[in-house]
């Protein structure tokens, strides 16, 4: 092990955990996630003086999920934790970043490096003197995992921890023992940022690999485009809009690949996911004679049931770390060069127009004279109502299958959880988004007006992170949460046990749940709707809509038990297929 | 890999899923905790067809404490999550029950075997076609994993993991995958119940081990009895209790070991943790020429911050897996045995008597004429109210410290988790507590009246899973619950940050949240106490007193935010110096 530095040898000497918060600055992030424990205490006191806000959050889980919202919305996140107890608290939202490609970098607060060397039996542990088992489950779900415990080897462990958070755009874990936490290390690498350029594609490669996509390109009858989660998350979203709009090429978006193209484009299609794509979507992609497909992630739930009927022969993939051209393989080369390139040597390319979709309401439902809000009505109607730059969440279950029938207005953020599809999330991720709205437009300027976060998520999964609906409050943020009202596990109900009580939920009172968590007359406002007529005075009530309207506003909004999106139907009866299949 | 037994090769052919509620059932389980999820739906219809009734929680953290509760009070516990997301969440609480020794059988519905087998790319997984990385975390917190991919060996499988988690008193992992639910096995194998006894010692070797301690025992002056956790969870409390009444030895507890003594015995001293034990306690334990330790778990939180003064060379240390005589280790021997032997053997002693603990209350406090609730004057106050068989749950901070200056009527079961101290766990742990005691007492005949379940918790700590209470109220429970309310986590201001926001929480209404989570009138009184004379009140009502009151009972109790036992505060400081040593 390395003998820690003596301080008089360093230039510009910095507590270790000054220099992990100004990093976790300097790359974007503006306030930090978690709860306190005796292990992480000392560490706190380092985040306002680094002039950073520290969230607060109800619980470890929320505050995971948190941070996963916050990171969607502002590139990165942080989250702190106490050894053990807290860490392990927030496992599950820890796997759905890395499973979904999201960057958090999450610091846990250790015991003492004396304390882990001499086994001690403290609280917090497994009573065993093994102070290696939680970063052992951790490093399961981590691109990283850095064990600061040597203040010698800190920062170089630190640089390369957010480095690889965000380059990856996966979780990292960093230990923070109480005893490093000031420990001195060099200030003076703090004034040459982290690099976080993608080191880039050999450049012969990369030409070789231009050339044969242009080659299939130019001589495509009917391409298109279909766009999916990692170019969003692998931050490729500038050079696929690039190609979307200089090529004309008719585009789609897979379901976890929604608001990453501008919905309002001409040549914006819809929403192509096989068996469950929006009206004339599938037929126009499955006749294509090219498909480039741009950060794909072909799981069951994006791809309802897994009902592509793509051949591999018509499909050109871009990936973070590789292309894939019909079956010929070039790893190790990233999209983003590939696209700029192709983009900037495209010339003139068939072209045949696409669907355009639309968010109106389907014939059936306005002739329909009930009054209740049904799922077929309400998505379509959601997306006139929209505005530009929304932030729009939406729960696994009603609200996400729902939202593919959603034509968004520009520039809207989607985010949901389409492969982990942990409920729960939804209600988490809102916190972390909203407040990710509010520190971005801080730094636009004082009188900068938060984006809208919205949130739709339903009453069975609402219970599970409701708390966090006070550390919103807490926080001063204001977004607008429906609860969509519906008695239960909807989404379980068509997989099985359509009647079984494990489908039902205590009915709460949610209207009073936001109050309950001390939200003030002043900071909240609270809305009932049952029925269209209802929900069309919400859509038109002016505080409600009003981006800057300071309060949080929570609607109950109640759609019948047994209603779904179709394409919920059609995929959890392609999921309950594949759960029964015996050979 | 073994092939599937043909059902025509079975004698009494039974459903994987029914084997394992119908052996759930036999050793003890009657309620079922967890969520639902596609992954597990068809096997939670199982559970009431096999006279077990599912509990329906509110999110998976608070499932897995409360069944950690549930098994405090019946002796084993099952929770049922679906893959991967459902799991995780539980994480925290499994390794809870695995640090403390407490029996939960925690089933994981799976993907189907072909699903795995062909590295499908499902939601609630990685994307990365790995099906084992969840069961490799749980493996670090569990004592038995038991993967059910053929039914050849799957009646087998359950019943080694039912034995370990009974026997070894640890959670143990069973995944079900979707296929395997309604595999058949032989079900004749139902008849014969599984083996749960301790295999017995070696004869010779415990013969040789009780004589070494009773020639200790019968030359010792004046020993002591010490019990800890260990002597509750490996369930060797009845030779314990006969070795206590029949020696008249001074008998003391840890803080861990709360309840295990019946505190009104002439021979019961108090709570001995070296510079935090009862008044007169350190002294005699300390001077005593011979300590019986029974199941100590020496952490820093059950020994106000290792501050014990007892020296190995007066100790003789009964264990489950061996027994320690001053220096001399005999492996392989459980106590019990021993215990039983040396009760039956020893003879005449050397009594010297120990300090009688009482609830009186300080007299500082007694002429006190502040109204304010201390710390101080509420703890040996609560003493004198509590009911024989009341089952006391106290969250890690105040109201587990304070709870060591409580003196017990008989038969009180308390529960803590002054090791893994998870802030949280108690509200969880007080549902499954209370519904174990409502399933006990309807074993016991349908006019018994369930044993009163009491929880303390603090402000701070409910925010974490106050979920749970719409748990109990869905589910007829009628605990007592009291939130402490002193303005956050006072536990981590005592270790530091006195002033911090970080140690703040949002103010909730927390007499609201019962009513937000569906508690109707005829369910529900609230309770809000702000002094002495109202505490008073209280504990004189006839309502909230009363074991046969159907409702749940809800009380804001408020303390001053920098008041808190003199234990905590010791123990804080201890723990504080402990983080901070730098060589």
């Amino acid at each position: 092990m390395a003998t820690d530095l003596r301080t008089s040898e360093l230039k510009e000497p910095v507590d270790v955990a000054e220099y992990l918060f100004r990093r976790l600055r300097e790359v974007g992030v503006r306030s930090i996630h978690g709860l306190p424990g005796d292990y992480n205490l000392v560490a706190l006191d380092y985040i306002s003086k680094n002039g950073l806000k520290w969230v607060g959050n109800a619980n470890e889980l929320n505050a995971g999920y948190a941070a996963d919202g916050y990171a969607r919305v502002k590139g990165i996140s942080a989250l702190v934790t106490t050894f053990g107890v807290g860490e392990l608290s927030a496992v599950n939202a820890i796997a759905g970043a890395y499973s979904e490609y999201v960057p958090v970098v999450h610091i846990v607060g250790y015991p003492s490096t004396i304390s882990q060397r001499n086994g001690m039996l403290l609280h917090h542990t497994l009573g065993n003197g093994d102070f290696r088992v939680f970063s052992n489950i951790s490093r399961e779900i981590s691109c990283a995992v850095a064990m600061l415990n040597d203040a010698h080897e800190a920062a170089t462990l630190i640089d390369d921890a957010i480095r690889k958070c965000y380059l990856l755009s996966r979780p990292v874990y960093i230990s923070l023992p109480t005893d490093i936490v000031q420990k001195k290390v060099e200030g003076e690498r703090l004034k040459t940022p982290i690099d976080l350029n993608f080191p880039p594609n050999d450049a012969e490669k990369e030409d070789y690999v231009v050339s044969v996509v242009l080659k299939y390109l130019q001589s495509a009858k009917n391409p298109v485009i279909l766009v999916d989660a990692c170019a969003i998350r692998h931050r490729a979203l500038n050079e696929v809009h690039k190609l979307v709009e200089k090529s004309g090429i008719p585009t789609f978006v897979a379901p976890m690949g929604k608001g990453a193209i501008n919905e309002t484009l001409p040549n914006y299609g819809g929403v192509y996911a096989g068996d469950g794509s929006n009206t004339g979507v599938r037929e126009r992609v499955e006749s294509a004679d090219l498909v480039l497909s741009i950060g794909a992630i072909k799981s069951d739930f994006n791809t309802a049931g897994f009902t592509y009927q793509v051949s591999q022969l018509n499909t050109i993939d871009f990936h973070s770390s590789y292309v894939r051209v019909k079956y010929s393989e070039y790893p190790g080369v990233r999209m983003n060069g590939v696209l700029r390139k192709v983009t900037a040597q495209m010339g003139q390319l068939s072209i045949q127009a696409g669907p355009t979709p639309n968010n109106e309401i389907p014939q059936e439902e306005l002739l329909s004279p009930e009054p209740t809000i049904t799922q077929a009505w309400f998505w379509p109607r959601l997306g006139q109502w929209l505005q530009p730059e929304d932030i729009v969440i939406t729960e696994t279950g009603t609200a996400n299958f729902g939202s593919w029938e959603t034509r968004f207005p520009r520039d809207v953020t989607a985010i949901s959880q389409v492969l982990w599809g942990s409920i729960g999330y939804a209600t988490g991720s809102c916190q972390g988004a909203a407040l990710a709205a509010k520190d971005l437009a801080a730094e636009a300027g004082a009188d900068q007006v938060p984006r809208r976060t919205i949130l739709f998520t339903g009453d069975g999964s609402f219970q599970l992170t409701a708390q966090e609906v006070g550390t919103m409050l807490r926080n001063g943020l204001n977004p607008i949460i429906f609860v969509i009202c519906n008695e239960g596990y909807t989404i379980e109900r068509y997989i099985h046990g359509w009647d079984a009580d494990y489908n039902d939920v205590q009915p709460w009172d949610y209207k009073a749940v936001p109050a309950a968590l001390g939200g003030r007359p002043d900071q909240l406002a609270t809305y009932v709707v049952k029925s269209r007529q209802q929900t069309e005075e919400l859509f038109m009530d002016r505080e409600f809509v009003d981006p800057k309207c300071k309060k949080l506003r929570f609607v109950e909004i109640y759609m019948d038990r047994d209603d779904a999106p179709k394409v919920l139907k059609m995929t959890a009866e392609a999921a309950a297929r594949t759960n029964a299949k015996l050979e």
